[in-house]
């Protein structure tokens, strides 16, 4: 399933996308029956799941409303958002996270390089990212991020795929500037707004792997980053353990797994965003998400 | 006013602390009339707090419940903790932070070093801090946390302190080991529990400023820490402004304020925290928060 979580006048409701055999994407009201849930309460019940397929199964898209009539909030809010540095081949550790061209050969990291965004940062699929006065500096990274639907504390590698609810794609804006001013990169991470999230979730028992998929990032069309899953040094199972083992992960909270480096044109054309650039982020099977950056 | 929050059967509700003239402390329900407030709402609402002031001046101490009888929540649940590394003078930038003993002719840093804990590390101020066994190199410091009162986008520091609700105490609990694993302390800083916050909210009207008072930090009652507020490098002021330049932030927000280098003989004789070991913050006009760790 593709869930999304569809913001009517500020309520958040869950939602399933389908589509159509007219080739268009339309989307299922799943919190009609039930206008309390969240997507998030959706995800970490197993019977509400079933119900939501069932939902589905029976849905005659071309009744429902269009995907691109609808305005999308945040998939899910999550309390918690870790994410990896250089968690891709071709990385090499510089003084900026992300920004520096490497080696395929160079070695792994010997323990995932985690970093906080705060919950301030996560907006929505339709929600421009506002870059305040005072970021003069701001940079943007594709990633794939992992949405915990199941509590999940000391869990086993092997166990830990059971506590994914499935994928979506996350921009981890940052502000160069701030976040170089001091040996912690907590400030270039966490402005207003700096984590676009969705457009949806894929359920985790569509993606069985993320192995073989192609991630391309574009700005204003261009395309900066052009990598494979392939390249992602450490793995869902192993971060969700890793993490776990210190920090119980709640429903919503996400792992994102990390930028790939830039292509060495994208690299040396690089400046800081300015009003009106629109990043997209293209991964297969998951979807895409586009942000308009604004002054 | 003294503010906690109560924990009633896992209900919390604030409460004020009178200091009764047979020299006892003991607690003011002011849930009492609005069951459904916690200490932030309070903290938030000016007429609320008129009305608490109110409360507290017609109370007869002696007829309260002892503060000793009570078990207390933390006195707010923080959506975002920021924390200041190198805070007060003394501190060099060594590659562990916190323990490193330093000149006191050190430089003060260019900018603020900020980090961020998760809110899973949020505990009450009669929680035990439970070191799981991923954490075998669990340190503490001792903190005083900025409590926001008001939100917070883009303040002037002359407006700063308008934006403050009270001070308490923090102890930035770290595990050494994982803080070290890679560039950003992040996940050292964020295992569940680890940061115990308390017991009370001294209202900001009743500390126009942090200057000359004394911090003491206790390892099973011996003193490892004593500093001056006065070595403090970045005020309260100047945080809040700084921050709110790029994070709204918002009523329930922690400012954790940095921690003293340890006496040069604390820090010869320094361990990691073992089963059933005890640490107690002390500082002037703010009380102190005594945590007990446990395997």
């Amino acid at each position: 399933m593709r869930l999304v979580s569809i913001d009517i006048d500020g309520i958040e409701r869950p939602g399933a996308v389908l589509h159509g055999p007219d080739g268009v994407d339309r989307v299922l009201d799943l919190g009609a029956g039930t206008p309390s849930a969240t997507l998030v309460q959706l995800l970490a019940d197993d019977a509400a799941l079933a119900t939501a397929r069932a939902a589905i199964d029976r849905a005659d898209p071309v009744t429902l409303p269009r995907l691109a009539d609808l305005r999308l909030a945040p998939p899910v809010r999550p309390l918690t958002i870790l994410c990896l540095g250089y968690n891709y081949g071709g990385h090499i550790e510089g003084h900026t996270e992300g920004l520096v061209e490497g080696d395929q050969g160079e070695e792994a990291p010997p323990y995932p390089n985690v970093f906080i965004k705060t919950a301030n940062t996560i907006g929505g699929p339709h929600d421009p990212v506002v870059m305040p006065p005072a970021a003069t500096d701001v940079d943007y990274e594709g990633e794939i991020a992992v949405v915990i639907g199941r509590t999940a504390r000391n869990v086993a590698e092997a166990d830990a795929l059971a506590h994914v609810a499935g994928y979506t794609l996350f921009n981890d804006v940052s502000d160069r500037g701030w976040q170089d001013r001091s040996s912690q990169w907590a400030l270039g991470k966490s402005v207003d707004g700096f984590g676009p999230l969705g457009p949806w979730i894929v359920t985790a028992d569509e993606v069985p792997s993320l192995a073989g998929r192609q991630m391309e990032v574009e700005l204003n069309g261009v395309v900066t980053v052009r990598a494979s899953t392939d390249a992602m040094v450490y793995g869902v199972a192993f971060l969700v353990h890793y993490l776990s083992q210190i920090i119980t992960l709640q429903p919503g909270d996400i792992i994102s797994t990390g930028t790939p480096a830039r292509s060495v044109q994208a690299q040396s054309a690089h400046r800081p965003l300015a009003d009106g650039d629109t990043v997209t982020i293209r991964v297969t099977g998951l979807g895409e998400l586009t942000t308009t950056f604004v002054r």
